[in-house]
This record gives structure tokens, C-alpha cells and sequence, in this order.
């Protein structure tokens, strides 16, 4: 609910015995799944606490704050879409990248940016957050294979690659979230998207976009 | 936090007096309201009966459940796109739909939609109503947009209109929820990125993408 800017997400302190880092990581696993089953307004710090099978002194010698804890998970699960490797060609560089979008959006940082989307409308902290470590990862991606194909004139300089990025991002985004799915049917919904929506990116880039499921 | 489907989100029932209409917008609002500021999961039906000036058996004559609640309020706000004119070339076409799409999620439905996106993920009824009254009449709209841009033989007939309207919805929910925002910077960030998304949709289309702000 708090609208404050967060100045930073480091927890508490480091005073007494070393971090335990195996209780560091049972209470972000406990904040993820308390946020999944009740949302950030839900969250309680003595729920956090009882999942992680600890106190909530321990908890608050660690995460300060309800908000520090939340922000703290978010940053343990920062998107995390591997490496940016240049595979040699546009197509198989957007491939592999939306293939690991879509990865990530199933996984542990889907399940939190789908449980914070609401709060971060009204709470900076965790909407920077979400921009710098589920956004600007992405965005990066994309300029640096942009940059790759007009290198090897596969496509002209892209002037507005966040663009891009969005429509990288907003797809698949979307189609995780507000399609629903049948689970269990071969490859997620995201990798099928991925694959569906390859044609039209390197379409919209002035790429040949055959072979594949094309129009 | 209920996974149990709902066969059908209808108020109550309508015994007793009239229905007064006056007194459902304004739990509705309320509704909206209490969403927007507590989640799905810290939203009692009394606060929502406080907010709206009514008591909760007032409530409970119109809503049975907390849960019918909100599926009722997400299709009061269901995604208002406008009418779809054809308005001659399917360059105007689609800038009118992501201008509309950007004004709808400038509004309450964005509101809405944004605030419900993470319980949806456990609850299929709110699910399945996102996807009816949000996803459902996009998608019916781009396709009727291709098909007319077809019939005037500006772009081959696509046969994944889905994806295309993921392309539309994506981008401008990504941009709109995950990209921080200063407000009061002349028109939204919707329409911005309406503008900027244009000519890469057209190309993706295998239309001629200008003239327009392009790469």
C-alpha cells in the first residue's frame, strides 16, 4: 500500500552469526508462495515466517520490512534468461530468446511478477524493481542482437530497439497470463508462442522470415 | 484462493424491490476501489459495503459471494474498445484499435484488469472472465481488421489473427504495467507507444509500414 520510494532492498543487517543463507533462501521461497496464495495485501510477516519454518525475529534480522522482504524476492528472482549468446543469426538469436522468455515466465520470476503486478501500481520500490531486473535484462538482449543483425546486414539499425523489445516481451507476457491453459500438453503455452510469433518479429524488422509456422 | 469454477457470475437474485441501479454502480466502484488498494485477497465485502454507503446485507442481496463479487465488477469494467469502424485503409484501422486499447487500459478496465491479473492465476472463474470480456473482444477486432485489409488486398489473409492481436494486446499491457511511468506528460504512455508500435505491426503484416515515426 506504502507509496515511498524504497532507497534500497539490502536486508536488515548482517550483525551476530553469519548468514545463514539456506534460511535466506527457505524465507524468499516462503515469500514467493505466500504472495501466490495471497497476494502482497495478504502477506503477512508471521505467514512468510511460519512457511520458512522460522521466527519472525529471525525474519526481521534479515528483512526489515514486509516491503524489504517482498523486494527482496523479487530481486532473488530476477529474471533470469541465461546467457546472450550470438548464435549467428537473427532468427535463431530471437529464437533462443524468446524460448527463454518463456522459460522464465513459467518458472519461480513469472509466478512473482504475475503476484506483484498489482501492488507495484501503487508501490515504486517494487515497479523499479520489476523494471530493472524483469525489463532492462530483456531490453538488453534485444539490442545487443539487433545490433548483431544490422552488423551483419541481415536488417537495417533498429533506432528504437525497446520497441522491439516490447514486442518481445508484451506477447508473451500476455499469452502466460491472460490465456487460459489446459496444463500438460506437451511444451508450455509461452514456447508454442514463441514459435508463433518469431515469423511476424523478424517480418516487422525487414528480415526474411521464412522457414517456419508461417502465415 | 478458490480453484472451484463458477458456473455463472449473476447477482443473487432480484427479489424484494427493484433493483437499484444506483446502489450496484456504486459497489461496483467500490469494488474497483478496494481492489485497486487491497488485492484480491485483502478484500473483505465489508469494506466494499463500507466504501459504497451500504450495509453488507445490502451487499449480499446482490452479490452472494465475495468471489461473484469481483467477477462481477471485472464484467462491469469489461475492456469498452468502441465500435470497429472500418475506416478505409488498414493502417487507420489498427491505429484506431491500439488507440482504443490504450484509452481502455488508461481507464477503469486497466485498472481492473491489473489488479485481479495475479489471483486470476489461481482462480479460473476471474480467468476465464478476463479472457472473455478483455482478451476475447481484441481478438475479434484484429480479426475483422485483417480480413477487411485482405479483402482490399493490402496484405495476404493471415492465418494466425491470434497472434496478431497478441501483438496488439501485448506490447500495450507491457508497456502500460511494467514500464514506470511520470505522470502528467501529455498523452499517456499507451498512446505513445501506440504510435511507435504502428509501423513495426504494418511490416510484421507484410503492409507498408510508412510514413510515420519508423526506424
Amino acid at each position: 500500500m506504502t507509496t515511498e520510494h524504497l532507497p534500497e532492498a539490502e536486508p536488515a543487517s548482517t550483525r551476530g552469526r553469519p548468514r545463514d543463507t539456506t534460511r535466506d533462501r527457505a524465507l524468499m521461497e516462503a515469500t514467493l508462495s505466500v504472495l501466490q496464495s495471497h497476494g502482497y495485501s495478504g502477506l503477512t510477516t508471521a505467514a512468510v515466517a511460519k512457511e520458512a519454518g522460522v521466527s519472525t525475529a529471525t525474519l526481521y534480522r534479515r528483512w526489515r520490512s514486509k516491503e524489504h522482504l517482498v523486494v527482496g524476492a523479487a530481486q532473488t528472482w530476477a529474471e533470469d534468461l541465461g546467457p546472450d549468446h550470438d548464435t549467428g543469426s537473427l532468427r535463431s538469436d530471437l529464437s533462443t530468446l524468446l524460448h527463454d522468455k518463456a522459460r522464465a515466465l513459467d518458472g519461480a520470476s513469472g509466478r512473482l511478477l504475475r503476484a506483484v503486478l498489482g501492488e507495484a501500481a501503487h508501490n515504486r520500490a517494487l515497479a523499479d524493481v520489476l523494471f530493472d531486473d524483469f525489463v532492462v535484462p530483456l531490453q538488453q538482449r534485444v539490442s545487443a542482437l539487433l545490433e548483431r543483425a544490422a552488423e551483419r546486414g541481415e536488417i537495417e539499425p533498429v533506432q528504437e530497439p525497446d520497441v522491439v523489445g516490447e514486442m518481445v516481451i508484451g506477447p508473451m507476457v500476455s499469452h502466460t497470463f491472460l490465456i487460459p491453459h489446459t496444463p500438460g500438453q506437451g511444451p508450455g503455452p509461452g514456447h508454442r508462442m514463441a514459435d508463433q510469433l518469431l515469423p511476424y518479429l523478424l517480418r516487422s524488422l525487414g528480415a526474411h522470415a521464412g522457414p517456419g509456422p508461417d502465415r
